[in-house]
């Protein structure tokens, strides 16, 4: 196993940073490994928010489903999918083109990841912890005030960087799910009733939450990941960027 | 600059491979990575086909703008942002879930990006060439047929990977955008039409097409990646795709 191997499997998202600044160097080389990344047909389908501002960050914080911690963070980045820019480019010099549609702004959404994994593993690389922030789907209407977002940019995703402090580095990722419910070959597999007890079985056990009761355990995430108030608001907020991206 | 940041900053995609398969372990290490990538509330909100049929690589390699070198590939990997299983498993275990919505299916297909550029930078240490293939968002209907897809399930990318020929290894990376027109602090700004003139001069002339006019530049590029059939094609079959999530 390489270098590059072992920095992707003992990677894991870090939430506490120690009070220390990332020097000026070290951010840049962040933010330029996302330049490196590949990108559909060499657009960049994506912008780069830096939110330097203490007050930005915790309104941020507020807006992505209440987490302080972001607004401690040294380091945040906003991922906007942005057909925004090729679609100026297209009106100033009278191409008359048509409005930005589906089919779009979802490549502009994997544009726009693909580039923040790279900054992710290049922070990795030179000591830096990091976390996405779903949650920045949230609240479109003031998202798009704090950050003067015009209709054809959307933030699909934040990422928060720092230090870890040293609980961070030695608390346990998190399992996942045995290979064969998550790769198939050729063609989707619906897993059965009982596939899926045993995936979630199998992934409980490996966490050390072996008596766990199934039926219970999935209740509870679908209560708090599906069903709770940040799950309905991401979708309420994510269908209204979505709208502009009507064909 | 360390060993993972050169590779970052040298990895460039390649669309010709040696005829040389790719060792099974060399292939685990691949798809590895992508388990190992972060996912939103440990939930793996994706599923990779692998696509190990010679006819069925054949017909995607059609259904993806004709691009034959697709059927080539010794390794293709479809990521599917993949709702279906956490809904399945809600259903299965009586929690009466709601449909997904716009923000569920853009939380899986960011959990599906992040994982397939965990897998390019792992193929990339192992000397692994890749490509990125957007067009897998075109043909919904026949794709969905072709691949078994059921309704939560949305195809973000398909990723092929192969060991680049000498000349894919020597060709030059296409150019980046100057950093001030893609990174901004703290808001979005919007450029002017006279900054939009000088961002595509400045990156069309470090790619040496130093005489090129502008407007002329744009329009062809409007033509070709913007108003083409496949364009039109991937913003229909999208729209297909999203309809499905509907809050």
């Amino acid at each position: 196993m390489n270098q590059v191997l072992r920095q992707i499997r003992n990677r894991k998202s870090v939430r506490v940073f120690e009070n220390r600044e990332i020097p000026t160097q070290v951010k840049e080389e962040i933010i330029n490994a996302a330049f490196e990344a590949p990108t559909a047909g060499a657009m960049q389908l994506y912008s780069i928010l830096d939110i330097t501002d203490e007050n930005l960050k915790k309104q941020l914080s507020i807006t992505c489903d209440n987490q302080p911690f972001i607004a401690k963070a040294p380091l945040v980045l906003v991922f906007l999918a942005d057909y925004q820019r090729w679609y100026d480019s297209y009106t100033y010099f009278d191409c008359n083109p048509r409005k930005p549609g589906e089919g779009d702004i979802l490549l502009a959404c994997a544009d726009a990841i693909i580039a923040a994994q790279n900054t992710v593993i290049a922070a990795e690389s030179l000591g830096v912890g990091s976390c996405y922030i779903g949650d920045i789907l949230e609240n479109c209407e003031t998202v798009r005030e704090l950050l003067d977002l015009p209709d054809y940019v959307l933030p699909i995703a934040m990422v928060v960087y720092g230090y870890p402090v040293e609980s961070q580095k030695n608390r346990k990722k998190p399992m996942r799910f045995e290979k064969e419910y998550i790769v198939f070959e050729n063609k989707y597999y619906r897993l059965t009733k009982e596939e899926h007890e045993k995936m979630h079985s199998i992934r409980n056990r490996k966490e050390g939450l072996s008596n766990t009761d199934i039926m219970e355990y999935i209740k509870k995430r679908c209560d708090f990941k599906y069903m709770s108030d940040f799950a309905l608001e991401m979708n309420r907020s994510a269908k209204e960027y979505l709208d502009k991206f009507r064909s």
